[in-house]
């Protein structure tokens, strides 16, 4: 990575302690990325991306503003980036994967609040996200009690956030509410980038978005087969890039690996040998760099196969209808879309239990390894049910509630070698 | 009380288990309200009814039922008590505030759920709430996560629940959708009652409601006194049983007791000596029989002059306009009220704020004391935001956090008696 100090600096990021954090997040991306064997030549790509995801991304997001562009930080996938796209803005991914700053943010926030929460606090409180200081616009939305409640602090802590507010129920009035927030935020866009949304404009964005889902869509197909072709470290690499990287470079890059990995599959390589136990993560998001517990599971003799998770298949899944007359239509189409996310903070939400049950099937799971940040209450409600209702149908589920820490690595690495014991016994 | 084990049978009550239960709270209820010295005789009809919370007011409710009345609990001050008596109906509040059945409550629920959702599941599960087997409809409330989501497993176990969805914005939208609940809800209890809701009805529903509101703004307002006439526990108790009885009968009795404490004023009576700490009590809702931090406060050389709850003034603040020519006009008068609840699964909720610091000057507080439920987030993270701002205008404000078990009864003694020190000094 060439010296980009003079960048964040200008950024005001905090230099000393964000060379820390490289340090540490370089070191664990060795341990657990590059100490895999067997990887596809196409994950390179994503392994340059990591290398300069403070670097050389930032730089493109600077080029972009000098350019006139704006840049759009976000923390949910509710949050539709064929608008941001429209007026010729780049959307970013701001959910962090640390535990860093957790005592600053803990003057904010309480100490029963999820990590993913602290972290985002964390990070703008240490000055370390280069991303969080390019972003034009910083986009909150009112999903669960605990980010809802913590944007209303973190409006003054960071000065340029919009909250988008989102319903709690798929009722008529619901998609309304949820169509009115979608308009108001597109207006939004026009009003930051002083561009009008046009039917062309929003059509070119929806078909990037549609094809940087498409790749992801065919990259995880791929994964059904046994040996699977890919670890599921990669693949959740791939997804958590989603969010970062330029969309229609990404799209190529994942279109080029999805290439190599059915040459792969033609020649029966896999990642690990046939027959390996297949495990779907189901729950919470995972944001970069928490990879403790995928690199956990692909650790104990075990290959994840899918993730129904927003880094993952319930931020993927479905596309916007590429057609339409107005921008109107077109935003109907894409309230359409975004109204199918089966996110936990939805009542009754039973269409996730299903699609867990279909991912089950689909990527030949033999188990589900349910994934839930303490204090996360809806997912960890949800939790109980998926539990209920798979092991009812004969397939076993773990349950794991866990934070940003390390400390209880060593408990998570023995209940995942005793589920894997039971799931191929 | 006479012996109703025949009625308790009926409801399918498990009667051992509850003798058990009634007999805890019966000493509870001694050693907590009974101790006090110097009450108002008028204290006496609220003993008399906690003494016949289980007996009595359940064969009323029973007679109710015989005549053709239906019975509907609630959880929640958003659920318009004008509309179940506008259809003749009986409103009982539902929330628990023991630690009951909760190992049997942990198996639909997050061990990291709020004692309140916890407890509503320990006594139905365990059989021992007449009023839950009483019920002809119990109605839910998307309000916070912990509700919202355990409503979904609830509905399963009581099997007659109705769920009111609600906004999370005071926004345009958000009023619209919580009239659209509001008419809904309207249609279910003509469905229930088999009867129609009429301008008369409803007008009559307000006028009662409204009555017992001011009846306990009554009491409220003689608090700001000093030395304070009635304890913060018998002024909580008042606004527990606010959710259970008769409503008229209520009213009248509030305001017999505000009769004798007008003339306990005039004649320099209190419970307290003049220049006793006063404590304003802020944050989650106490249901009977959760007095633990009360009688902590009040065993501390301390009164508690105000609640700033939903079992207290932010339950009860603001009537509804009694005025209107059609059934719709009057729910508009209903909507207009129940919207300014400033309960913090509102974001943003600016005039809760305001509320605790025009409690704060109207009763003459010498100190707040937040009280959050652990894993309550929407109050967690607004006790945060109260304890800033009080402190800065020179308030103390201690945030206790804590559950339905007495394990941590000493460690807040503790802190409450330094708190009251540090308010006086």
């Amino acid at each position: 990575m060439a010296d980009y100090h003079e960048m964040w600096a200008g950024l005001g990021l905090d230099l000393k302690t964000h060379d820390m954090l490289l340090e540490i997040v370089g070191k664990g991306y060795t341990d657990v990325f590059l100490s895999q064997k067997n990887r596809p030549k196409g994950m390179e790509y994503f392994d340059f991306v990591m290398s300069e995801v403070h670097g050389l991304r930032i730089k493109e997001l600077l080029d972009a503003k000098a350019e006139g562009r704006k840049v759009v930080g976000t923390f949910c996938v509710f949050v539709p980036e064929e608008l941001v796209l429209a007026v010729d803005a780049v959307c970013v991914g701001l959910c962090a994967g640390a535990e860093f700053g957790f005592d600053e943010a803990e003057k904010y926030l309480p100490r029963n609040t999820c990590s993913l929460i602290k972290s985002a606090f964390g990070f703008k409180l240490g000055k370390v996200c280069p991303y969080i200081e390019s972003s034009d616009l910083i986009v909150g939305e009112n999903t669960c009690d605990g980010k809802k409640k913590a944007y209303e602090s973190y409006k003054d802590i960071v000065g340029n956030l919009y909250v988008m507010d989102l319903p709690q129920m798929k009722s008529t009035e619901g998609r309304a509410l949820l169509k009115a927030e979608y308009k108001k935020f597109a207006l939004k866009m026009e009003e930051i980038s002083g561009r009008k949304i046009t039917v062309e404009s929003l059509l070119k964005g929806i078909e990037i978005a549609n094809n940087k889902r498409k790749a992801i869509h065919r990259l995880s197909a791929l994964r059904s087969v046994d040996p699977t072709p890919i670890s599921g470290l990669d693949a959740l690499l791939a997804n958590q890039i989603y969010f970062y990287d330029d969309p229609i470079r990404f799209t190529a890059s994942v279109n080029a690996l999805c290439d190599e990995v059915e040459a792969r599959i033609k020649e029966g390589i896999g990642v690990a040998s046939k027959g390996t136990a297949r495990i779907l993560l189901s729950g919470c998001p995972m944001a970069v760099p928490n990879w403790k517990v995928p690199f956990i599971i692909e650790n104990s003799n075990a290959v994840i196969v899918g993730e129904e998770m927003c880094t993952g298949e319930r931020g993927t899944q479905n596309l916007v209808e590429a057609k339409g007359k107005t921008v109107d239509e077109l935003i109907d189409n894409i309230v359409d879309r975004y109204f199918k996310i089966d996110c936990a903070v939805f009542t009754p939400n039973p269409n996730r239990l299903e699609h867990v049950k279909e991912m089950v099937k689909k990527y030949n799971a033999d188990g589900v390894l349910h994934y839930g940040l303490q204090f996360c209450q809806p997912y960890q409600m949800e939790s109980k049910v998926i539990e209920r209702e798979l092991e009812k149908d004969g397939i076993p589920v773990l349950l794991i509630e866990t934070d940003y820490s390390q400390e209880d690595a060593g408990q998570i690495k023995t209940r995942v070698d005793a589920f894997v014991e039971r799931i191929k016994s």
